[in-house]
C-alpha cells in the first residue's frame, strides 16, 4: 500500500534530509525530485552537492532531476509532494501545483499564518488539517496545502501543548540555535567561531505567531490564536544541529515541577510511522545539565523533543527543551504531515 | 600618590587578569602576589602557567610568590588586597586578613549575600560601601571586606539599574556564557565543541539574589533587596570570552524602546580610573545582530557593558546585553571596587 | 560459540567505547567490567559517567564493577580481557593478569615496543601474533599480551602497508588530531577553541617507532623494524573525533598516483567480524577535499581507513588519510586483536 | 614627509585590514578608497560591512568610495596604491593603473610568478625589487608592480631563508590554516565546525612555486628559482586567524636544533616602519607546545613570524612556524612592500 511522492527543491539541505528520511520509508516511494532549471535533466548525483552523513541511496542517485513545475513532475504520477523550496520561490510555485490538484506538505515559511492554511504538528493539532476544506472553498483548489512550523517554534510547542492544561498566560523564550538552521551556507565560519549572534531575521516573529496558531482552537471555520503572550529572543551559536531553548512560562494555576514533568512525559504521541513512541523525553532534577544539543538531538532518530531543567519561579516555571532542527524541525515535520494527510484520507 | 596592593590567588586565571590590569595602573603598585603553599617561594614566572595574551610584566615575573596568609604578605606593606581565591579557600582565609586590618576587595563568591558585606558595582550602588561600618561593628574587624557580583550578574545589572526608573517588576534572563567563566580547566573541549550546556551550578541563584541586592536600597543599617521577581536560565556555549544575555523585563510603566535605549545610554558612569566614559554602549534598531561576544567584548577595554536589540513586547520589553566576563565580570570588577575604596577613604 | 570477555578500566572514555562495540557482538559476551577501587562494588551505571551517544546497554548498566585485579574478575570466568587502563596503571597491573594465565588485548601504550610483545593490526601483520610464543618462553606466562598501536599510528600504517610494495624509504607525516584522543578531560576548551596545538606529548615518537615495528618482519624469533625513516609532527585541533594525517612518502620506485590509489583500494582486509569489507576507502582526483573528519570518520562504522588527495611530488608522493581515533584507533583496534586471538587459537 | 596612498578594493576583508594598519601610519596618508561600481559614490561607512575589531577611523568613515579605475582615483593625487582586489579583477584592472604610471603594491595572486614581476618580502629578498627595471623595459610602463606572496607561503619562507645557510635541499610542509584566509564568506560554518578540510584550491602550488622564487637569486635580469624540492599539503581548520605550519627540511649539511634556532633568532629584520625588531621569535625545547595560533598570532602586532618545536630527524630537521595570515600574510605584507618601494626610491 504505497504512496508515490516527490520532493520540490530536492538538492538543498532540507531536500537532502527528505531523501535520507524517505529511504526505507514504510509507505512512501520517492518518484520525483525537482530543482532549479540549471539542475533539471542532470542525475540527482550530479545536481546535488551531497552533504548528509549517509550515502545517497542508490535508486535516488541516478534519478533524473525535474524542473520545479507541474509539467516537470507530470510523468512521475505522484500523489503527494514535499516542498523545501526557498519561501520566495515557494510562494510563486506552490499555487501552480495546488491548482493542478496536488497535495503539498510544505516546510517553506510562506503562508504559514494564512487563515485558510493548516499549520500542523500531527501530535499537537491534527484536527487543524480540516482547514483544508475551508482552503478548497476559498481558493477553488483541488489540491491541498499544509504547512509545518519553523524549526525554533516546533522545538517549543509540544512542551507548551503538554502543559497548557495549567493555563498558559505568558511565555518568554530564548533560543540557542544551530547553524544548520540557516542552510548550508547561511552562517559563515568567520561570523560564528568564538561568537554568538543575538538575532535571526524574522525568527522571533515566527515563534511568537506560529506558536499561538498551533496552540489555537479550530472551530470548523477558522483557527483562533491562543491568547498567551509570547515573546522570543533568538540566538545563533556555534553548534551544528539541534536547537536548545530556555522557556519561562506563567500560568493561571501554579503547577509544581513534578506536575510539569509528568504532563510532558505523558503527552500522547501520534500513531504515525515517523512519530516517536514517547514524544517528549524529560530529564529529571538529577541531570540538570541536559538536554544538550550534541548528546540529545538524535533522540527518537531526531523526531523527538527533549526537555529538562524544570523548576518553578516566583511567577511560574522555567525549563529547557531541544529538538533536531533539520529533522523534527524541517524535513521530518513535513514528512509527518504527509503521513497525517494519508491517514486522514487527503491522499 | 600610590597605593601598594597585593593579589591573593595570583597564579589562576583571574589572578593573571589582575596582573594584566594592574600593569601601568595610575595609582596601584603591585607589591605582593600569593598562591598555594606549593608555589610559595618560587618566582611568579615559575609558579604561574601564564595564559593571558600579553606577556608577564617584567617586574612581576621575578616577584617571589608568598603564602596566602597575613604572615605571607606581612613584609610587603600593602594597603589593599585583591582576592581571586576559590570560594572554598576564600571563606577560610579572608577573615584572617580582615582581622589583621587589611582591606580586601574580593571576587570570590562566598559571603556576597551576607547582610553586613557590601556587594558593589561602583557605577551602580557606591553608597552600599558604607555597609563596612556595620561590618566593623558586627565583626570587630579593623579591615574591610567588599565583594563584587558574579560575572553573569554584572553583565545585566547596569542595564537594569538604568531602566529601573520605569518600575521593574519582573525579569527573565537567559545567558549565553563563555567557557572562561569556569576557569582555565572548567569546561573540557569534549563537553562543549558542537554543543551547549543549559546549566551552570549555582549560577542561576546567584543572578536571582545578587541582582536584587545590587539594586536594593541601603538605609544606613541594611540593604533591602529590590522586590522585582528575577528568574534566570544559564547556558554555557562554545565562546572563549564575553557573556551575552537575553533580558525580558516587565515594568510598572510601559517605556518605549527609545525610552529604554536613552535611559541606558545616558546612565552615568563613575569617576574612577578604570570606569568607562560611557558605561553602557547601546546599539540601535539598525544593528539588531549586535552585541556579539567576539566583536563587542573589548568595548572600553573590557570594562563596559554593551546592549542592543531593545524591543517592546506585549507585557514589557526585551533586549540583549554583554560584558567581558573575566575583565568587567571578575578582575576588573574587584579592581574598580578597590578604586572606590580609595576614593571613599577606606584605604 | 561464544567467548566470555572482560574490560579492564571500563568506565573511562575508551572503556565506554568497548562496551558500545561489544553490544551485539557476534561472539563476545561481556562478563566483567573493572575500574579503580573507588568504583568497585557500584553498578556500572553508578560508576561510569556515560558520555557515548548511544544508551548504556541494559545488561551492562546493572553489572557490578569489579576491582582491577585477577581476584576481582575471578568469578566471572572470562577467557579474554580488553585493557584500556592508563599506561601507568597498566604497566603495573597487566602482568598480574598474565601470570594468572589471562589473554589480554591491550590498548595501553606501555610495552608496545617490547621485543617480545606483539604489536598488531590484524589486516596488516597478523603473523606477528606468534611472538606470543617468544613472550611465553621469556616471561613464563601462561597468558598472552598483545598490543595495538597508538591512534595516530593506526591511521597511517594501513596505507603505508598498502604502498610498501613500491619500496618505502622515508615518511614525513603531519597529524591533525581530534580532542577525544586525549580522553574526556585531556584538552580544555580554553586551550583549543580558535586554536591548534603543535605538540602531543610522546605522540611523535610513538608514530616513529610503532609504525616501523608494524611494518617490520617477524622471523619467528624477533620483529625487525622496517628501515624507512619516519618523522612525525603531531597537532591537536578543534575536532571531536577523527584523526586526519598528511603523509609525504619517498620510494625506491616512483609509483603514479593511480598506482598508489589502486594499491590502497585493493589492499586486502581480514576475515574477522569487526574488519571492514574494504579496509581503505580512497577518494579520487575529483574529490580532493576529502577525507574530512566529520564526514568520513564513520566509514565502515568507524573501523575503516579513508584516504585521498594522492599526488606525486618531485621526490615521491603525498596523500591524506583518516580514521576514527576512538574506534579504529583504540577500542576497535583491541577488539579486532581479540578476534584475531580467537581465530588463531590463543583464546 | 608623507606619501599619499590609495587602496584598490577597500571594502573587503583585506581592504579593511589595510585601513586598520594605515591608521596612524608614520608616512602614509590614505587619500583614496575604491570598490566595485555599486559602492562607488557612497561613503566608506555605507559601502563597507565593517568587521575588524577596532572602529572605522573617523576620517575614513566619511570618505567617498571611488570606482576602481585610474579615472576614479585621478583627483586623489596618490603616489602609491595598495591592491587587495580579487585576482580575477586585479588581472584586468592593475595594468590600467600601471600604464598610467601608478606604483602598485599588490596582494592579489595574479602575476606573482611572472618573470618580470618582483615577488618580495622586504626582510628576505629586497633586492628583487629591481626587477622593476626589467618590468618597465618589457611592458613600457611608467608605473611599477610589486607582489607579495600568498599567506601560507609568507609564514614559512622567512624561516627557510634563515636556515638556507645549511643548504636546503627538500621541504615538506603541512599547513593548518585559519578560515579568515578564505575571506569573510569563504568557509561556511557547516563546513568547518568539528571538522578539517585537507585541500585549499591552488594553495599547494602557490607554496611550492612562490617559495622557490622568494628564495631564488636575482642576477639583474631574472630571478632563478631556488632548486630545493618543495611539497605542500594544505589544510583548513576551525581557527579564525593565524596559519600554523609543520616543516620537514632536508639539508646539504646537518645542522643541530640549536644551530637552526640560532639562525632563525638572529635573522636580520628590515629597517622599515612596519618591520618587527626581531623578525622570527623562536620558542625553545621547554615550550614544545608553542607557537599556537590564538596565543602567538599577535606577536609584533601580527607582523612577526613565530617558530618552535625545532628537532632533528633521521634525514634533516622538523619545526613549526606561524604568522598572522591577514596581517603579515596579506595587508601587512603589501604595506611593507610599499614601505620598501618608498625606501628604494620607486615612490
Amino acid at each position: 500500500m504505497s504512496v508515490r511522492v516527490g520532493i520540490l527543491g530536492a538538492t538543498g539541505a532540507v531536500g537532502q534530509r527528505f531523501i535520507q528520511l524517505l529511504d526505507d520509508h514504510p509507505t512512501f516511494d520517492l518518484a520525483a525530485v525537482t530543482a532549479s532549471s540549471e539542475s533539471a535533466g542532470k542525475t540527482y548525483r550530479e545536481a546535488a552537492k551531497w552533504r548528509v552523513n549517509t550515502p545517497i541511496p542508490d535508486d535516488v542517485a541516478g534519478m533524473e532531476v525535474a524542473e520545479t513545475s507541474p509539467a516537470g513532475v507530470a510523468d512521475a504520477d505522484v500523489d503527494l509532494l514535499f516542498s523545501s523550496l526557498p519561501s520566495s520561490v515557494a510562494s510563486e510555485v506552490e499555487p501552480d501545483f495546488l491548482e493542478e490538484g496536488y497535495v503539498v506538505s510544505s516546510n517553506s515559511s510562506n503562508d504559514r499564518m494564512a487563515a485558510d492554511v493548516p499549520l500542523t504538528i500531527p501530535e499537537i493539532n491534527p484536527g487543524h488539517l480540516d482547514l483544508i476544506e475551508v482552503q478548497r472553498d476559498e481558493r477553488g483548489w483541488d489540491g491541498a496545502l499544509v504547512k509545518n512550523p519553523n524549526c525554533s517554534t516546533i522545538t517549543m510547542v509540544p512542551t507548551l501543548a503538554a502543559i497548557d492544561e495549567f493555563g498558559l498566560e505568558s511565555i518568554h523564550v530564548s533560543t540557542l540555535q544551530a547553524v544548520s538552521g540557516a542552510g548550508y551556507s547561511g552562517v559563515t565560519s568567520m561570523e560564528i567561531i568564538d561568537n554568538a549572534i543575538p538575532h535571526i531575521g524574522g525568527e522571533e516573529e515566527k515563534m511568537e505567531t506560529e506558536s499561538r496558531k498551533l496552540l489555537g482552537e479550530f472551530d470548523g471555520a477558522a483557527v483562533h490564536l491562543h491568547d498567551a503572550d509570547v515573546a522570543a529572543s533568538c540566538n545563533r551559536i556555534p553548534t551544528l544541529d539541534g536547537h536548545l531553548e530556555n522557556v519561562f512560562a506563567e500560568f493561571a494555576e501554579a503547577p509544581s515541577p513534578e506536575d510539569l514533568r509528568e504532563a510532558m512525559r505523558s503527552f500522547e504521541s501520534a500513531d504515525l510511522p515517523s512519530s516517536p513512541d514517547q514524544l517528549i523525553k524529560v530529564y529529571g532534577d538529577d541531570e540538570p545539565e541536559r538536554p544538550q544539543p550534541r548528546l540529545d538531538r538524535t533522540y527518537a532518530d531526531g523526531m523527538g523533543i527533549v526537555a529538562g531543567g524544570v523548576q518553578t519561579t516566583d511567577d511560574g516555571a522555567k525549563y529547557n527543551c531541544l529538538a533536531h532542527n533539520t529533522i523534527r524541525g524541517a524535513a521530518g515535520a513535513s514528512l509527518l504531515n504527509g503521513e497525517l494527510l494519508v491517514e486522514e484520507g487527503y491522499v
